[in-house]
């Protein structure tokens, strides 16, 4: 049966007008409402904080939006905080942009709503300003999200991807490709045993426990391997810092539901995007410590050393203008040891293996 | 002849591999590279600043992309630099988040950066961060974007819809109408005679004269009248106030071309979109001063006193936990002294007139 027109976004909600203020004070308000927010000015206003300001934003298109292990609304929120963490922020606040396509079901929306919900409340990092626009059917895919957020690094903290140092650990948080498989099968109808599911997960907390508990300094560089996978996130560490990296392909967890399923598949683990996961490069004396940190969270739990960072030339870029090498030229810093013994060169994500993963 | 795939946007663009490297250094940085935004970290990192933090977020679907008076990327730099003015803070930084259907013409996207590019230096705001999605075709309508954005608010500085005060004098920074009826005859594909163009502005500066040149705590409130126009605007300060406003219909300042657009059309300039306008709240001693401050500046020539805010009993409002009373209940609280000396209630927009005027 069709949902009648009440039960359905209609362009009306994006008017500006009474269907606007109905669905924010009927469900936005509902589920989100906190002081700054439901004031509903045109700017959230809030005290500031000591320490440097961190700005992000990233938009969620994943196709399904609502997949195992979480959905649109969870990714928005832990994608734009793990995007602060790994500059070393405490996330302070997050906005919330809706772009809805006429049609979609409210009581979709509404799921996806109360997932933010609890996302956020969970991380405890609120939604201060939203705003929402509704597109015709067929000008949009159901729901976009953007979040954009902001976090205060303190003063002591420098993490980069250009701080990586020749002898640094590189560390891995736990295991690859559940969230890119995860979407890959639900999206194709692929019905494989074994439980797949997206790891969608917040690391702001084991972030700032290792700010607190490492020596000053020893933390260099944080990077969460989404879109592009781990590959890809080594590549643009050694484009960054001129560095070279050397892994150990044995030493990067893979769950044995995903590695089978990537064989049944042809696909390479290392390239799938992950949504809950981050590589931490430490100094080689504070490595230990720093592993016993992350495995010490139930979100670093399968937390491994998977590699070295080593002195390597940085070849001359034209053209770069000191900003950063192309990933393009980072072919050949990122050396993979195989389980079988040999060596295999690492290069960044040339084609999509699948769009709108996250 | 179609575009070769060169040409246009391809999946591959939104991979996070390679193909997303080459459009980010190739147009992104480009155009709008600076020391923080060509570090491509997952969060942009600055110095704070003395005041308190404003956060605003604003999504632009805007149909056409491309307007008399500006485009999608002048609208999403000048829209969010002004819902950060209209809190009286001054604006940091923005971020940009595209989300670009698969088969856009590149030569499309480069005019709506460039456009982005000189809006934002323009304004003296930078672009510190971003992110780019990729849907396929039919996923999407050409570009949307989203501009978050940070500002400071000076200690001493208090301005909220609901600070408007029994006494106020309403000004208008200029002519109505100008944005939606230049959209809706655009889209229409209605010639009409007489220059009809968007009025996207931005309006962050004249805001930063008023909080200056005049008294402290006598600028009370800022809006702009935006989807549902100076009428549900009005309805808005209304609501959040509790207080009645009476505006003279006589004192609107609306172009001749736009008001005869609007008399074919069957439309009220009331309730057209602007994006370059604002409705500034001023005690009545400095009223005068506000409206000659305003007049100053290019963005507020044809500035004019409106109207007048009055004591008004505020109706309880069952359910709404004193955040803010709905709209709906405001009706009766907006007073317009119509030209031929009647009285007319204005009520916020109900339906939808345009959909994606913004």
């Amino acid at each position: 049966m069709a949902p009648t027109t009440a039960e359905t976004i209609l362009l009306d909600h994006g008017s500006g007008g009474l269907a606007s203020q109905q669905l924010i004070s009927g469900l936005f308000l509902k589920y989100l409402g906190n002081k700054v927010l439901s004031a509903l000015e045109d700017s959230a206003v809030m005290d500031n904080q000591p320490g440097r300001l961190a700005f992000t934003t990233d938009s969620y298109v994943v196709d399904p939006i609502f997949f195992p292990g979480g959905d649109i609304g969870t990714l928005a929120v832990h994608g734009t905080i793990n995007d602060l963490a790994m500059r070393g922020a405490r996330p302070l606040c997050l906005s919330l942009g809706l772009i809805l396509e006429e049609g979609l079901a409210l009581s979709d929306l509404e799921r996806v709503i109360i997932s933010i919900r609890d996302a956020s409340e969970s991380c405890g990092v609120p939604i201060v300003t939203g705003d929402t626009k509704v597109v015709p059917v067929g000008k949009a895919d159901k729901i976009f999200i953007n979040t954009s957020g902001i976090g205060l690094v303190a003063d002591n903290v420098e993490i980069s991807t250009s701080r990586a140092q020749a002898g640094d650990k590189i560390i891995l948080s736990g295991s690859m490709g559940d969230h890119g498989i995860t979407i890959m099968t639900r999206r194709a109808g692929i019905a494989l045993s074994g439980d797949l599911r997206s790891d969608s997960m917040a690391l702001h907390t084991m972030v700032q426990l290792l700010l607190t508990g490492l020596p000053p300094a020893s933390l260099h560089t944080l990077r969460d391997p989404t879109r592009g996978g781990v590959a890809t996130c080594l590549c643009e560490i050694a484009g960054s810092s001129g560095l070279m990296l050397e892994i150990e392909e044995d030493c990067i967890p893979v769950r044995a539901e995903v590695r089978a399923a990537c064989e049944i598949l042809g696909l390479d683990p290392l390239y799938l995007a992950n949504e809950g996961k981050c590589l931490a490069l430490v100094a080689p004396d504070s490595a230990d410590q720093a592993l016993a940190l992350m495995q010490a969270c139930p979100e670093g739990a399968e937390a491994a050393i998977i590699g070295t960072v080593i002195a390597g030339a940085a070849p001359a870029i034209p053209g770069s203008h000191g900003i950063r090498p192309s990933l393009a030229v980072t072919a050949g810093r990122v050396i993979l040891k195989t389980t079988i013994g040999g060596t295999r060169v690492i290069t960044p994500l040339h084609g999509a293996p699948l769009p709108r993963i996250c």
